[in-house]
């Protein structure tokens, strides 16, 4: 299944590499027109997701109804430092609103001060909320704050809690997605779980070795631009 | 009433500045012995409030207790872009912990949208849950998104919508508090209303120049600094 653009069909080629993409318009200041645009991109280019603020998320739902690219929205972002009972509400409120995948950020700083049943309970209640509904649950670790060796064990602990992603970076935080980082996280995991590299990512070269070290999701804004790369202009 | 630190007392003249400022403590990566250490210096040195996270409300309720500083913490921090009902549950599981102030981020997205409504609705709603329980509720307008006329405005509407402070940014926005913009919140207010700097503040001389223009609480993570300043060392 292609996605498709006005009349012109999207090259299998192509395709296959939009279809990675979760599509971020994520910036606080956009608005509402910025984010029916951007759903409306990704819809044309058929990417996986367009991932939006909470705030936007009934817009992001309306403007893809009837599209394969799919709604999705954000937990706790970016900073992820939250009460869970907020991260569960917004996960509720979200769910019912529409949006199919969400991207839970972990709560680095109980994970930076060994609080690791705060943080395990936190993903679990937000699985059992997400997968009830069918919805995909990321968790994104911010490995900007985290040495090899928290950025292995916080995979493994959001694996063991059953996320069904490991995410790399919010793109707010003092780092993106490197390839050493993908690799890390990739090796933490088990193979049904994803890992989405997120960050800093803005051309073709970089989606390509970051999905050869193990990415099965990308998260950019610059959606535009890889699809001219790819030959795919909207 | 001065604060004191161990056995000497505070000279007044310092501890009326140090009554202006609530100490943050607000990376997200912060560690829970960072915020208890947070919370200690602001006691020790009797600031205005210590804020925190969300998360970590409990440890601030707890190292604040039989002290003149008080426990605050933030909304929808830093980015505002969370749904109302996540705000709102928020608030109320912050103030069922102890907090007795909240900064929340006013969601920029909406009102520059021109979603008037929403953006009056939510802060409102914050408002009636706050004033029930005497909590105090600043809404952060994040100005280094909008303009001088859209700072006007935005300030009019958080009082209108009964907010006890205006306040300049979050620290992780494009800009920090300016004395332009504090004068130009502190003239869009009816008096009762405070204006909080917030954001790059880290001298003295910052703090004097931004009361000066009208500020009546300040942010800032630089206390120990400020304080060394005022001549008291803790």
């Amino acid at each position: 299944m292609s996605a498709s653009h006005g009349a012109r069909p999207v090259p299998e080629a192509a395709a296959r590499v939009l279809r990675l993409i979760d599509h971020a318009i994520l910036n606080p200041d956009a608005t509402e027109e910025d984010v029916r645009t951007a759903c409306q991109l990704g819809a044309d280019l058929g990417v996986a997701t367009v991932c939006v603020q909470a705030c936007w998320a009934k817009i992001a739902v309306e403007v893809l109804q009837g599209h394969t690219t799919r709604p999705a929205s954000v937990l706790g972002f970016p900073h992820g430092a939250n009460t869970t009972e907020a991260k569960l509400i917004e996960a509720i409120t979200l769910l019912e609103t529409g949006v199919v995948e969400l991207d839970m950020v972990m709560n680095v700083g109980w994970f930076r001060s060994g609080r690791l049943d705060d943080v395990a309970e936190e993903i679990s209640s937000l699985h059992l909320v997400c997968s009830g509904a069918g919805v995909v649950l990321k968790v994104i670790l911010e490995t900007g704050y985290l040495t090899d060796e928290q950025k292995v064990e916080a995979a493994a602990l959001a694996a063991r809690e059953e996320a069904d992603f490991v995410k790399t970076s919010t793109g707010f935080g003092p780092s993106g997605a490197t390839v050493e980082d993908v690799r890390l996280l990739h090796s933490a995991v088990p193979p049904h779980v994803g890992v989405k590299a997120a960050g800093g990512i803005c051309t073709l070269a970089q989606i390509q070795e970051l999905v050869a070290a193990g990415a099965s999701r990308i998260g950019t804004s610059s959606t535009r631009a890889i699809a001219a790369e790819l030959g795919v202009e909207v």
